[in-house]
């Protein structure tokens, strides 16, 4: 029987303390906190391969545009402590701002190339704060195994990549996006949704849907698969597009023709809601 | 009796299986090659520290300038390996650049204001290319302990900022620079200096000597204390002053009265060698 019993550090003292109380390998799941099923999938599966699981949750400053929302990211901290007690997790980690930036704070990860096309270019310097953030926890908790979602698939690209390329000793799993029934991607942001935008907000998968039922009929010109999300996405009132790819999975290249493992993505808004979705395909 | 046996490995697999056989705590001593008594001091440091002594030997392309002397660099395995066996080295890494910076490559570890006084002003990227390596090289080894040298004072100092900054757990010790019986500062790049070259280098440490003697007498004020070094540098005829400092010991900023503990440091050209070296106040 699994024991109930979870600890929750917030200091990174009492984290390295902690860690070194539990068994190996360790899995760690870093979210930014109001979780969704798509988190809990994460922590399903780290839960499945490790023999303890770390959960990390901390809205990252740095990873947010001065434009962005980040003082108005939603936090719900109690409810995710019952969700992550729920699922069995060992150790929850909620470190504070200023105990990751202290003052004087100054070191960066960046990447050239992953970073530029695709959110980098609608976000700059986003990615150097993911990077430099899941380096800083990599190095906290040193985890054998790392979660992330497929959901923010140049996330899990820039990750893959900074893991390989810096050499940190932790291997990276990357776990399928969660959708709701009618198909919207699971994401925190969608609490920002009011009832008609919600239901417009569908349109992102179907938009999808379209392109792929395209390339399960040989359809292989990456202009006709851009133009399919892209007429479908226009079709919807509510919805504003921002912009469709139809890129290389690991290089995030623009492709003229599907070859190889490729990705469908976009991001769309819903009034003020900014909403990514994307798919794999071959 | 300590067994003479040392294991080389080249391989970043042949690496970690190595290392894994190794009793903690690991104290690793990164160096370019070209051994000196500067290198072996870390050596034996780190050997009165640690179970286990790993040495990396690897001339890092990127933190040379499309100026520098990196095809030149002094290379010499062979004299190398021996000295390492004799001062009871563990483990030898010697890695290759094509498996440290394979196709794509593109993840880079940066600071923000250390990097750019001193040497960082005279040789843009090589911090950067010095964090990047130092961070690799802390993920492939996993040690416990670093060792590096107070002769490069700013690199030292990039790097306890760094280790600090993105949470590495590794502890840093800085070991005092070794000298010649004339004071000169153990350097590879000393090979270089012709013997009219090699006696005036001298002037460096005697710079730092006249300085240090007249902040012992009681001089507080940094203009006074560089142009000290300024002059004494100056009256040798063979040298060619390129910057001296008096700066902060952690911040590196340029002081105007020293007040806490402080960095004389400077950088001249022998001909065209260039040469550091730096001395710490208070």
């Amino acid at each position: 029987m699994k024991s109930p019993k979870i600890i929750t550090v917030t200091s990174l003292s009492e984290l390295r303390n902690a860690r070194a109380t539990l068994p190996e390998p360790i899995g760690l799941v870093p979210t930014m906190g109001f979780l969704h099923a798509g988190h809990l999938s994460l922590v399903r599966q780290a839960r499945q391969d490790c023999a303890s699981v770390v959960v990390s949750i901390f809205v990252n400053p740095v990873q947010f545009g001065p434009a962005e929302d980040l003082s108005k990211y939603p936090r719900d901290l109690q409810r995710d402590l019952q969700l992550l007690t729920s699922a069995g997790v060992d150790l929850v980690w909620t470190p504070t701002p200023r105990e990751m930036y202290p003052d004087g704070y100054q070191t960066w990860i960046s990447l050239d190339e992953l970073v530029k096309p695709l959110e980098g270019a609608m976000r700059p310097g986003h990615f150097r704060g993911v990077a430099t953030v899941v380096g800083k926890l990599f190095n906290c908790v040193q985890p054998q195994k790392a979660y992330f979602g497929q959901k923010d698939a140049q996330q899990a690209a820039v990750i893959r990549r900074m893991t390989n390329d810096l050499n940190f000793p932790v291997e990276i799993i990357i776990c399928p996006i969660v959708r709701a029934d009618d198909g919207l991607a699971m994401s925190s942001r969608n609490v920002y949704l009011n009832a008609e935008e919600r239901q417009a907000a569908t349109v992102l998968y179907r938009s999808l849907n379209a392109a792929r039922a395209a390339f399960d009929k040989g359809e292989r010109d990456a202009n006709t698969l851009r133009r399919i999300m892209t007429d479908t996405i226009n079709s919807e009132p509510l919805a504003s597009l921002q912009y469709v790819s139809c890129a290389n999975y690991d290089t995030l290249i623009e492709l003229e023709a599907i070859t190889g493992k490729s990705l469908l993505s976009m991001a769309v808004f819903l009034g003020k809601t900014r909403l990514i979705d994307n798919m794999v395909l071959g």
